[in-house]
């Protein structure tokens, strides 16, 4: 199946609900005019949808094969990653210190959808570089920056993250690898690490592993994990490869899906100790990590919207050639394609309109992380800084669930075909169902939601966004006489409404009943997710009216798209607030022991 | 991983939800005593716990394979399905004058449960077989009956169902096989068929292939539809097998899941024409189809059940057996079991409330069906005929619909490991898959349930069932000091008021705004199974309470599910009512046009 990237909703989204105009005026960004943003973006389309989406499923039927600590990527994986590096796409985001191009997160995260749409095995490679470059970028000295960040952003070399171990997933309390410092600075660590991503591959010349690990003297529990960049081979002085280091891949795990990307064991130390080099300060290392953690948080997100869009294209190619069945309000004697049928349009506009709200959502908080990073006052900073990180374990959470529902769905168009591997739908199916786990399980995201983004500023935070939602219900409110607009109005409000009583919910009791929150603490999270994402198709829907008559097409679509998600997704709101205020934390499901279960 | 039958909850809903003492009064039951009853589901559980469990796993890393037009299974299926037969397991709801035992369906059904969750891939086996000898004790002369019954009764040989095409999927009028009589009353059938499950395997001597096609005469569209039994080897005078048949199984299917199972295109006729038998009269045979749909479609619904369940017990074995973080309330300093986090315990009891609910009404499905078969009174077989009928696509639509929710939830409980394929939950995640789609898709049955089901009477079969929650509800309200009958009241009363109105919505809108209707069906079906499961959760609930101090174990465990399942669940009910309600017929995502999607 092709794959032609949504160019035009990105677009729309950057400049109308976004602000690309604002993000252009800050320093740095001067370079986003939209004319370089549609032309980036139609480079960025041309090549990912060419030279990545079509080795998308030879990626799922010839997986990366492990062979004596070596592992071999799918055939074409090598040759892509090469152009992808020479073509300057790993270093969009990136200091042009380093070779990068220095774009806004705005421009750059719908190339990271399209990447990840075209082919996610291959791009959770260029994800994981990503984080390892935010993290050097944040807590690397000058000198390891200056021997790695140049290559890693050239798309020359790899990065890893190396948290897990099988004692410690979601707990990294947990974490026994260790770090031992020698005479010349340098560290010796060893352990085993599991699940990492391109912990080895045949793509780049180099991988540069960080990794988390304990010093000899260091506390007990999170506060005593320090970060470590550990190569595969040493770099000498001259940038020149030097002594292959002491880490080994141990195996590769058989996956229910993203099959291409290697999943590795990875094991430091066995011959006397893997060379690695202190990141930032001892025991600060999980500090590092969630900088790199909520980068690849970020963009887990986007991979959700992506392979949804993917999803949805391939159910809509199949919709309108499958012929079956007339229609049931009688208006043709002769099947027609299944296109026609409620069903199969409603199918496919649900899968539409979590996808385009997802979307908005992640590229309304990538323009809120830029003002965060660029702008010139620390206020205005801090509070961009502020909604960006409530919206994170939303966009992770929220993107990555609804994502199992339009795949599903996208099965579910093709009748008995979905069930065929060689159709290609079930490979979505069984991709996308890693992306509410890996960087944290939407649990995780939810608790991190509760915890630091809702419970320790008091609220403050969500009440602002509360308070925006605000103005766009004013804006539905001028625009009544619209059909979709009352009904978006009635709905954005209920659920408005809604949510701002789960918060002040979650605000008073977390620390009073911490199991009756944390007992609902994903259906906050899929709830925000819901409501949030449907005020960015209020907003869409909103612009939309004012615009029709430039495009009746793609406006008319937005319209009826966004009456959709009002009507049949922003109604779930109301019932899971019912749903999370019922919980009580001695009571219950909460109360059964566990040989109850 | 093992699995244990839930012997105990089944006991329960068969004697106090079902009415077992009611059905055995019934002519024909009177073995259904409750020592019979309890002394079959023992044995049944202790045959497929041990004798298929076992095979689920190895079915899927070894499925079954093709060569030549022969089909392997996979090791340990054939001898499996020998005990399978000697055990009396296909025959026990089958009439005894055929060698069966005559039990009663709610007495078959929890044994199917069982064999389905032991191993699905296996079960489909006999679940067709089940459909074939529906079909011939329906329609089949005497003389077919007497030839083919008792050895597929026996488990001797198997039976399939050929309606599938390449061009005819959900729309059956679109069959071209054709059937040709020949001077001496057989007919010579030719054709393809696809998507045949166990069209071809080594597990029994013969297979009976019940096919649709048309006679050279017959008008066209579904009502020239014939049905014909074509053995795979003709059956001699005296019983012994004679010739080969001209059917050729051309290939297997590669599926996401259910893989031991295999999936044959069939090609009958390409040698002269396969050689078949009239079953009942020319053109009726999407009548007699309808028979063996709808007992397969009930046990489709039943392998909702059955997946869910043993993805609830694996989940629940990895969440006592895994160690990982302090508890949220600082009960503890060290890390626990998952289990006593909160939101593993609301996924956990979040797959159990679905799969007990949906149980809880099959079975009591299968109680009405008894009574709809065996009560004297022929007022009464019709009018639990038509209760049992509307609850068929509902069984079928929702409980598979669930299992989606259900796997992938139990996926979701095992973390990192839950993608990885030895752990054995994605397994479960890729093999229900297939149950909302087969056996007529879930818009297929909500297509039934509008049209056939609640239309056709106006909604009288509708309003009666509404008219028992009325029941239901009068007794929740007499037990108002409990605080989970509270909460049930207020949520299954709202539930049953916007079932309601979604019903007259139904039957007043499907003839004049009849896209509006079908663009909500799925939502009216899953609606109808949430607040229908939710119900008898409500019955269970009330039993729970009134019986609490006899086993505090296990009611309090279905005291604490049932709460949930009502604020937690029931609560979706009103949000589907406002989506289903806001759909019109020519507006919105029904009135774009194809190019805008």
């Amino acid at each position: 199946m092709s794959y032609t990237a949504p160019t035009k909703d990105m677009l729309f989204i950057i400049r109308d609900l976004a602000g690309l105009t604002k993000i252009a005026t800050l320093p740095g960004f001067e370079d986003a005019t939209p004319e370089t943003v549609e032309a980036v973006l139609d480079e960025a389309a041309k090549f990912h949808g060419e030279g990545l989406a079509p080795l998308n499923a030879a990626g799922d039927k010839a997986p990366s094969s492990w062979h004596d600590g070596e592992v071999r990527t799918t055939s074409g994986f090598k040759e892509a990653f090469r152009q992808f590096g020479d073509g300057g796409w790993q270093g969009v985001v990136h200091p042009t210190e380093f070779g990068g191009q220095g774009l806004p997160k705005l421009v750059a995260t719908p190339c990271i959808e399209m990447m990840n749409a075209a082919n996610m095995s291959f791009a959770l490679c260029p994800l994981l570089t990503d984080g390892a470059i935010e993290a050097l970028l944040t807590a690397g000295s000058d000198e390891l920056q200056q021997r790695y960040l140049p290559r890693l952003i050239a798309g020359k070399w790899t990065g890893t993250m190396n948290l897990t171990e099988p004692q410690a997933g979601s707990d990294l309390a947990l974490v026994r690898s260790r770090a031992v410092r020698q005479a010349d600075g340098a560290y010796k660590v060893s352990g085993t690490k599991i699940f990492i991503t391109y912990g080895e591959h045949d793509m780049a010349e180099n991988i540069v592993h960080l990794v988390l690990a304990r010093t000899p003297d260091a506390p007990e529990g999170v506060k005593g994990i320090s970060l470590f960049l550990v190569p595969k081979f040493l770099v000498n002085d001259d940038g020149s490869l030097g002594a292959r280091n002491d880490v080994q891949c141990v195996s590769i795990e058989h996956k229910l899906g993203i099959k291409a990307s290697p999943t590795a064991v990875l094991q430091f130390g066995d011959h006397g100790g893997a060379i690695g080099y202190l990141i930032g300060e001892e025991n600060r290392g999980l500090e590092y990590m969630f900088v790199m953690m909520n980068a690849a948080r970020f963009g887990v997100g986007v991979q959700g919207i992506a392979i949804s869009d993917r999803a949805y294209q391939q159910a809509v190619a199949y919709a309108k050639d499958r012929v079956q069945s007339r229609p049931v309000d009688g208006t043709a004697k002769e099947p027609v394609p299944i296109i026609r049928h409620p069903d199969v349009r409603r199918m496919l506009t649900e899968m539409r309109a979590l996808t385009e709200g997802a979307r908005a959502l992640a590229l309304v908080a990538a323009g809120y992380s830029d003002i965060a990073h660029a702008a010139a006052d620390a206020e205005t900073r801090a509070q961009y800084a502020a909604v960006y990180e409530y919206l994170v374990p939303v966009i992770k959470g929220w993107s990555t669930e609804m994502s199992l529902e339009v795949t599903s769905l996208g099965v579910q168009v093709h009748g008995g075909m979905g069930f065929i591997e060689e159709t290609g739908a079930a490979q979505h199916y069984r991709d996308a169902r890693i992306l509410p786990i890996y960087e944290g399980t939407t649990a995780i995201q939810a608790n991190d939601l509760i915890g630091r983004k809702t419970v320790r500023d008091g609220g403050a935070t969500a009440r602002a966004i509360l308070a925006q939602i605000d103005d766009t219900l004013a804006a539905l409110a001028e625009r009544g006489a619209n059909a979709a607009c009352r009904a978006m109005y009635k709905r954005l409000s209920a659920a408005h409404t809604a949510l701002a009583n789960v918060i002040e919910f979650v605000v008073a009791k977390t620390r009073t009943d911490a199991n009756a929150v944390f007992g609902a603490s994903v259906a906050y999270l899929k709830m925000a997710g819901i409501v949030l994402t449907g005020w960015q198709m209020a907003r869409a829907l909103i612009v939309a009216i004012d615009k029709h008559h430039e495009d009746e097409a793609f406006y008319g679509a937005k319209i009826a798209t966004a009456e959709f998600f009002a009507n049949h997704i922003l109604v779930r709101a109301p019932a899971m607030e019912a749903a999370i205020t019922s919980v009580v934390g001695t009571d219950g499901f909460l109360a059964l022991n566990d040989a109850q279960f």
